[in-house]
């Protein structure tokens, strides 16, 4: 655990950092959240950061789902924050009881949580009557020591930055005006091009050519998805990877062994 | 880690049992594949399991995302299983090369893996011409030695269970199909009820009365969720509890307090 004595030169870091072509930028998310577990909600914020992180060159490697439970947000933001560049939660920054994401990155952290002169000043200014900003609100205003907002268009209260770990609201709507916000102070590495082809032959008959280029093309990783449509199965192939001349060959080795099967391979967007 | 002496015992134990009052039943689901965190593919299995589990009495209580790559399969395993009644895995159970995850769960109980005779029969009567069953194909029959098939109505390769593990696909309507033939077998819990009641009334202005409410019932769990829609904003409030004149007397009290602040409380189905 990081101890409040080096934590400001941590925030001090400058997360701004030129794209490096040798470095893998890495990330988690961790979804906060009762509704999410119970299965009252489907997440969709994780799929549009991966997405997001994608096309920064940003590899998401894990993401985790947790309750509404400190020790679990805990433990799980400080097993991901010491693995990974970055980690992105959703959820847990409302202003009711359940919202219990800001005092638990704190606890992470080891660092102590305090209204934010800015936030509170930005929360407060919605309220024409004083008393209607009232305690719960006040709320929202709680960041971790040493933490930097992240504000956004559409809603007033802000996420925060604290060291490599950015929160964010779990409403998808304001989660991805958060994103924007953040995008430009991300550190990026380089993109991952793909080239997916789909053929209707069986995954099993195309098997061992597919291992064949996969292991002509170590660099790159060639997976397998199998479909199952209302018109018949298939499978999509997707060759992935950072150097797009081999990831253009690897496609094309694919679009050779799905012609000697005797399909048509089918390119489907990138 | 397990060792193989002890294993049979664990895989001999009965896990049918009859429904728990008093002991909760837990779980945790293991989302394995690069296609959900490169973003290509929405997980939908996770709310999937979430929602059949809620029916059953059993607590989801994390989730979680790995690639397909072994170590981190292990290490997400062997940290999932030690801690909850049951898990389930989904996806890298087919037939190409990317498909690791029988290895990794051999790995994680440290026993061996091979071809289960029942499984290859099953696969091998799909081929007119044995020469069409072949080695890749053949894979979708190993499973973890001690290991028992999860069959499924939709497809001929099967899952399989391993001490309190389910391994299942990741194609949505295999995995449900396994999920179906598992179910007899689970122990339950008491069903957790829940009531959602709506209001367009600020989160902020409700949030101390909302919190008492919580207090007044600790056993419960009181949720808020705001909602942004075309035709305005608001939040839903949820009650849940295994106890319905608990859950029942909660959801009263929320919606008195709604009346009492000028609006008119919605309930939304369960």
């Amino acid at each position: 655990m990081l101890s409040l004595q080096n934590y400001p030169e941590i925030l001090g870091q400058s997360l701004q950092q030129p794209m490096s072509e040798t470095k893998a930028v890495t990330a988690a998310v961790l979804v906060i959240g009762d509704e999410i577990l119970s299965g009252r909600t489907q997440d969709t914020n994780t799929n549009y950061i991966a997405r997001f992180l994608a096309a920064l060159g940003i590899d998401l490697k894990e993401a985790r789902v947790v309750g509404d439970v400190e020790d679990e947000i805990v433990a799980a933001l400080n097993a991901l924050r010491s693995r990974y560049t970055y980690v992105f939660t959703t959820g847990g920054i409302g202003p009711t009881h359940d919202d219990i994401t800001a005092d638990a990155i704190a606890k992470a952290f080891g660092v102590g949580i305090d209204y934010h002169p800015e936030a509170l000043a930005m929360l407060g200014a919605r309220y024409k009557n004083p008393e209607d900003f009232n305690e719960m609100r006040k709320r929202m205003a709680r960041v971790p020591l040493g933490g930097v907002l992240v504000k956004n268009s559409v809603s007033t209260a802000p996420g925060f930055r604290v060291g490599n770990v950015y929160t964010m609201a779990g409403v998808p709507m304001i989660m991805r005006a958060m994103l924007e916000n953040i995008e430009p102070e991300l550190e990026r590495g380089a993109v991952v091009h793909s080239i997916t082809i789909s053929t209707r032959l069986g995954e099993g008959r195309i098997a061992a050519a597919l291992a064949r280029i996969q292991n002509d093309h170590p660099d790159l990783s060639i997976g397998s998805y199998p479909f199952y449509r209302e018109d018949g199965f298939g499978v999509q192939l997707v060759a992935r990877g950072r150097d797009l001349p081999g990831v253009e060959a690897a496609a094309e080795a694919i679009e050779a062994m799905i012609r000697a099967e005797g399909d048509k391979p089918e390119r489907i967007g990138n």
